[in-house]
């Protein structure tokens, strides 16, 4: 049972990028006509997990606005520092938090930041795997007019001509903030570009109940139904939060295939709330579980968020029974990919991308093992991060015995504490 | 500021029990005329964590009672098992548990549970601490009859007589189950004896609604109530879970001093609340910590529940103020020791028991480190058990570079997995 094995196929320069058998030990039936790599490991092998909603380079601002509301902590403390940072911050920025996700067994992000070449850059230095949704948001002192959401639209698209598919590991996206920071025209008219290059639209919605209270009030009805009229939900949409919606809010989702980001740690520790998980998916609608940034998280550990998500859902319907481990599991697994869009992602499948993690089980975590099912229960109910050994992206192993094979950690460490103290002497 | 040292003072066969200085390296005065011995660490030093509700043996029975409320958990699944098991069976438990909760940097625990001398001896071959409360409960086949609680209250306080104290890692309790097992003249009767010796009383109080409820019912008034009449909370009480308290049972408590054990995980995975943190703290009850049972949590690590207790503080206040970091570590160290009413445990002072931990800092957990207090912020919000290295009890190295010294944990390992599968096959 714990002897499992898969292998990738080759691809050029770019190697064993795709399953193309999964088994047990010695079953794969590999083809003898392509050249395959076999790869054993001890433990459980699982596919990569899939975080998909963070903003990483944020490990430059990691627990440096603690105990805060949403609002303060945006508007006192993040924007003002965020309009001081360079390609050259967000990139290490980045890179620290590759190198954190992967040893986390972390495979693929959906990113949502600045600098999106720096962001791409350090994604592919790092040999992970993102989907990079470029922000749109006017920091303070970043110019201002109808003008400017032009061009940093046009920046996105020629972004996604430049880097969509880059290396096999970038998909290109786009990432306007929120409902009530870009206006909804700018929406519509970001959503229609997303829409022409089937690009994902990546935005904040119904994240704490003041914004959504004051955007009804501003507008007549809730964000949701406000963007579904515009056509701003048509293409590939993924939510991130939704905790504020209401049942109307919901069959809007259902309707348009909005997807969801559900983000537990980050909306706890920001009394944001708790997100309706059981009733979502009760729907059909398409969740993945996502850290949000290490500003308010503050790591990256996508387990934690699996258990979390079981957790605050079991308390929110005060139901034991809801959330069972499999389909807490689910959320960081295949549900994420889907909620993605990517059917490859997320699964131990012939097609699928080798994105693969080994989970020791010669731990306490896993004992006792009563039968096969319950490996399920403790991946999820007692194992953690800390298990996870070695990791494998487009089937290159870029982590072994927990190290990052591809990052110097310590020279990411100093370059982010040192970047980190110059952004915090911005005048705020 | 990294480099913190303490020095133990030696007792002859137990070796270095307490600290006696406490500061950076280099300064801390030891006294010349005492045997002393420095303990320099790379890293950040703390106290050892103080777990003050958990039913170690239980990772007998880790996972194998999953997606039930605690009603069904207890009644279906739990107790007919527990009846089955024997006293090799806890040794065993609770050898594995005691490695478990000393690599997570956890040094003492509260523990409920049967079998009393073999958890003793489990706790000090693992050179761990407890408190050590035997339980006192009806499971089905144990005899009944009035005359079988006074026997079972005779047995602890005859255990108190030989094992309190002992090796000076072993404190003696009781703990009867919970107001809707044991009946009310019994739990007067126990917290009598235990006042007799000083001795805590430990039990569970307002874990389910219905439980409180049913309870209301049947007597009138709330359990907290109903016990502070009958003189049960006039002595050391510990109240696990305390969930479901109205203004008057916190009232209660306060009059009483009795202290709560917050369970914050136990309490989302079975559905059964959140308890009011938040209000304790500010009414200055006395709260710690606990993982509960591996059966219900399904681990045992404290970190954990730190985290999660500030989140939940958060999401029950709709404010994202409450519980700083500062205050949510302090639950498992300082404030746990006092809940147990042992000042001794969970700080670095002159005096405490040398019960420590190092933490590595050299991880992107604690990038940037902006100022010292950060140091906390990221304890708590992106550090985790992963990153104890070392841990000494009682100035005893146990752990070390995240090696339990103490336990074969592969013997642990295949004691509890056979012993897990024959309790298994018991007729339920």
């Amino acid at each position: 049972m714990h002897g499992v094995a898969a292998s990738g196929e080759h691809n050029g320069a770019v190697r064993y990028v795709a399953i193309t058998a999964v088994g047990p030990a010695g079953d794969q039936g590999l083809d003898p006509d392509r050249e395959v790599r076999e790869i054993r490991v001890r433990g459980a092998l699982l596919p990569g997990l899939v975080n998909v909603h963070c903003h990483s380079p944020m490990t430059l601002f990691r627990g440096s606005a603690e105990n805060l509301s949403l609002d303060r902590w945006l508007n006192d403390v993040l924007w003002p520092r965020e309009a001081h940072l360079t390609a050259d911050d967000v990139y290490w920025g980045m890179t620290l938090a590759a190198a954190e996700l992967l040893c986390f067994g972390v495979t693929t992000t959906c990113e949502a930041y600045f600098f999106e070449d720096a962001v791409a850059d350090a994604v592919l230095d790092a040999g992970s795997r993102a989907v990079v949704t470029p922000g749109v948001l006017q920091l303070p002192g970043t110019g201002s007019g109808d003008d400017w959401w032009d061009v940093r639209t046009a920046q996105i698209i020629d972004f996604h001509a430049r880097r969509h598919g880059d290396s096999g590991r970038i998909e290109v996206g786009f990432a306007p903030h929120a409902p009530y920071t870009v206006p909804l025209p700018v929406l519509a008219d970001i959503a229609e570009a997303a829409r022409r290059l089937d690009a994902l639209f990546h935005i904040h919605l119904a994240e704490t109940e003041e914004e959504c209270t004051r955007f009804a009030a501003e507008h007549g009805d809730s964000a949701p139904a406000v963007l579904a009229r515009a056509g701003v939900f048509d293409g590939r949409v993924l939510a991130a939060h939704s905790i504020w919606l209401s049942d109307e809010d919901m069959a809007v989702y259902r309707r348009h295939d909005v997807a969801v980001a559900h983000c537990p740690q980050s909306n706890a520790k920001l009394a944001s709330g708790v997100a309706p998980l059981v009733e979502l998916l009760a729907r059909g609608i398409r969740v993945g579980l996502g850290t949000d940034g290490p500003a308010s998280n503050n790591d990256l550990d996508l387990w934690e968020e699996i258990r979390l998500a079981a957790m605050l859902a079991r308390i929110r319907q005060r139901d034991a029974t809801v959330l069972p481990a499999a389909a807490a599991l689910d959320l960081a697994t295949r549900g994420a990919g889907l909620a993605l869009g990517r059917p490859d992602l997320g699964v131990l499948a012939v097609g699928a991308k080798a994105d693969m993690i080994a989970v020791r089980l010669d731990d306490p975590a896993f004992v006792p093992l009563l039968e096969d099912a319950q490996l399920i229960e403790h991946l999820v109910w007692s194992a953690s991060s800390r298990l996870v050994t070695d990791v494998w992206v487009g089937g290159r192993q870029v982590v072994e015995a927990g190290r990052c094979l591809t990052v110097d950690l310590d020279e990411a460490r100093r370059q982010v504490e040192a970047r980190a103290h110059r952004l915090m002497q911005v005048g705020v």
